[in-house]
């Protein structure tokens, strides 16, 4: 980290900086010019508090030159993380499409689903059991039972499958859920995150609705941190001022990402276009630009399932978006 | 509500719609002009998920006609909702100061910024026990010993404590906390949002950092619909492509709120602008543009201190600060 | 559009809304529930505001059910618009790439990119000669020196040329200019969009910063309402929080506005992201989401013209992403 | 200016940008610690495109020390600067309220508003004749014949007249002008601002809709570099993911500017929530804040002119928000 101290800094603060930063076990080098003095401080500066620092009377500004995350980041990691989850593997070229319902509904529901998807080339199963909603009014998921559904589709297609965790007190529940995935709005679920990096099992972390990706990996850290290097990460809209889609889906954060980090990176344009029509082609633009794996909301008749159709496909066009992402993938930029 | 439907729309879908919006309790009003036709639909559209029903393929457009929001909703309770915390009142006319430091480090801090606070006039002591970082290396907070701090410190003083929680599981070491505080990344934390539902104590409900006001109101409601009334709201900056403050205060939220709620809303300027020489002129405006109370970062001593000056007052200027308040209160708009 | 009127409406109010209407020449369809009384307006809409109208006293709320775009919207129009430039077209299955390089600065430097980049099969030639800078202090561009050049280099390659105008002064410099490009910053300056709109010559709109792809075809439709059809629309990414790219490339912007509109759509990666390693990720997944074309920064030695290593690419790296670019084409989403 | 380099940069291209920086008059300073080199630049750095250095290969991250901004910088100029209108002063604790009409719209209409608005206080007056609108539809202002009736206005009154240009080959018609104004889509107009730079004029700069406060000084620069150093600067909103109001009106760029640079900072609280409702209490709250003045919609007859009803004042709501405001003045932080 660097600091840049105020032209006409006062010298016993300095000190009193200086010393506590020895506290903490950070070298300090000065370089004094004519005009600026910088600082720069050398050891294990992740602990350090940048917003504070910088706001200190005596610093102009601060600036790190390291990332904050170690376990998370490739400069220290230089190989790509693969995430196993049974047969299904993910990163490091092995590419994975999860597909699903919004919400679990019923058992009939999603092993038609299920069986669909498998059938068109999906190798995970995602189902909404918890369902975090805007509205105390709205549905709020099966819960537990909804738990029990995705386990006997899981049991009765083979699919490893991949569901929504809220709260700690909920953990026991998902002992055999292949991935739990802690969704946008809990993204800096501290607290949540922690319990998480003592378990064994992948956890799909997907971006908050407003958060820089540089946050999303200090939330995986939190999970590494615990001890759990099963982290997948999902890209799957941020909030902007354009209200065409419902969000904005960011597909440079899959490059970007590939070069700050060597976890799996997957992509969920269900949730980031909110439009069914643009899934197809944001899953293949996604496909092309790199991605480890993609996420599909899938529903089976929309005629009887009214409430599932906003930005779900059918099963007919999973199957046709699938095609079309598979015929991409051979020329993917990885 | 009003759902647009597409030139030709087809009339079977049209019947499944209608019927499953009457299994729904709701009454629809057809309107058929002749190039347009608007479906009003009448009854508690609370339930009803806007998002899924603008997307269905019949479906051109829908819009809210009324507020998905009915407890915490002016239209329902015209008159302003007072929240009382020991002799302090808090919204309707009654305007209060939560002040304290950003993290509870020691009692001798603590009760050194308690008594000086009071002194100035603030009516209750803020004091974060869980700190909610951004890095998992970074100081977590006393936890469970900085509640205990707060509660020697209101022994001390008088003054009634606000504080943050993280997660339902440490509910029962709030018992004795006066005001729950819930931070901008848990806002939409809705399995802990249902538990503070169930308290019957105060909750400082923060705007997340990238929440719309009717998101925050959605989120008061989750706690509104469990029994809780005594909902604050706290506006504390959002984010956007600014980066000479760390958020922008959204001031307009004050007479925005005002005239969508009945709840009070405090506006706290120290985390909005992360930037301590702007949190007098911050404070003074969030008054005159009609606030029931702010929300105050204020340490000791900065030379020894050193972790928290960044966007804290000395007690010296929070006194300058609260005259400053004082003065222009008796024009603030309400 | 739809007014939706307040419960309590004012009858005076209304009366002289409904005359004023009348007088623009709007038929107006009441219909009154029990709780609710919209009115339907029918007729040439598009000059109404709706900020207006959806603010007077009596109104709740207003809402588009047609969009206020006529020329540039696909409903009038279902087929795509080819723009022909020379021997280039693009739209309408046509995919067209524009290389060269930020600053136009020499005509050796200029001559050597536009024949490798010609070479590669770029088939138009972009180069700044009037530069848009942050700062006055920076360099502005040759200015009419720089289109001199550009057009020395279109008779050398027989490369058509793209190239921006800042102002409407400067438009007869531009008569040998294939397509004229007007830039982020001056997607609102009107008086400029009308100007263009009395040319016959292909305009390249880009996206503002902040720029709504409803206010990207509002502009166009300046363009349009002038009688100059040839609007090819450029998603150039748009300003975020988010600081580990410059902009967030919105790549959702090309199926939406396809659906939108029939003018072709180009996608620039190098201003997106800024960082030339994203360029060729990005550059592919545009083509495969079924843009129209690109718009790429190209140079051509990376040690000797420091000045314009930010974004571009090398030749050597453009011939590289055009190979993948083309390799992705055929199953790209359209 | 500093530069950290990559671990292993390549010596070459070191060199290349050693002799490239000196070639600009620029001085440097090595600082090599065992893992980091850092790079000082001194010298007139505000012609450097730090976009460019950052991305060099061999550069990690760049990052100013020194604001670009030099004539507009309060470092350089510590005290106010004072723009003086006729016998109205503004900034240097000058407080001055401009109001008046959305649209000019007939002398009648102008100069019942402008006595009204002069008796109630307000030292200038504003009305637009050039409008710039997002639809080519909707009605584009009275012209140069808006600008003759703001000068008959101006004579009967008295008060001093500010209105928006919105093209170069407009400037002859505003000779007579008092304050011309630049709209918040002409920010980064830098042609127009630079032909500004060479009148002996104020002018009233907006924010753009998504300018940092940064680039807002940039483009007063670009007026001040050319000599007219008559620059006002005008937060009027920003656009943000927020839809209750039409912008989010961001008053901690008040006291920011404040410290940034030395001139008078004035704030447009009608465009920027676009509620006629809120305009009250932000104006009050920008006056708190320190602003140096306001610029206010008002029009006459809601029931009459119904175009302008949207975020209008009416007179006596002008007089009534003026009293408000002077009440709140004498306690503003400044």
């Amino acid at each position: 980290m660097i600091l840049v101290l105020k032209e006409n800094y006062d010298k016993e603060q300095l000190e009193n900086l200086k010393n506590w930063l020895q506290s903490q076990n950070i070298d300090i080098h000065m370089s004094e010019g004519s005009h600026t003095t910088i600082m720069g401080l050398v050891g294990d500066t992740s602990s350090l508090d940048i917003d504070m620092l910088s706001t200190l009377d005596i610093v102009e500004r601060a600036q790190r030159i390291q990332e904050p995350y170690k376990n998370a980041n490739r400069k220290f990691h230089p190989d790509d993380t693969v995430v196993t989850v049974g047969d299904v593997k993910i990163g490091g070229g092995n590419f994975a499409v999860i597909a699903g319902p919004c919400s679990v509904e019923s058992e009939e529901q999603l092993c038609l689903i299920a069986e669909s998807v498998k059938k068109s080339g999906a190798s995970m199963l995602r189902g909404g059991a918890f369902k975090p909603r805007t509205s105390p009014y709205a549905f709020q998921g099966l819960r537990s039972k909804g738990i029990e559904l995705l386990l006997a589709a899981k049991k009765r297609t083979g699919l490893p499958i991949v569901t929504e965790i809220m709260d700690i007190s909920h953990i026991p529940l998902f002992e055999d859920v292949d991935v739990i995935q802690v969704g946008a709005r809990n993204m800096q679920n501290f607290e949540l995150l922690k319990e998480l990096g003592h378990l064994n099992k992948p956890i799909l972390l997907k971006r908050g609705l407003s958060a820089t990706l540089s946050e999303l990996l200090m939330s995986a850290e939190y999970i590494m941190a615990g001890g759990n290097g099963n982290v997948i990460l999902c890209e799957r809209g941020i909030r902007t001022f354009e209200t065409a889609t419902r969000n904005t889906l960011d597909l440079s954060a899959i490059p970007m990402l590939r070069s700050m980090t060597h976890l799996p990176i997957v992509v969920d344009p269900s949730h980031a276009t909110g439009i069914s029509k643009l899934v197809k082609p944001m899953a293949v633009a996604a496909a092309a630009a790199g991605a480890d794996g993609l996420m599909i909301e899938v529903h089976n008749d929309p005629k009887k399932a009214l409430c599932d159709g906003a930005q779900s496909l059918t099963c007919e066009q999973f199957d046709d978006m699938k095609k079309a992402v598979d015929a991409v993938l051979p020329y993917a930029c990885r």
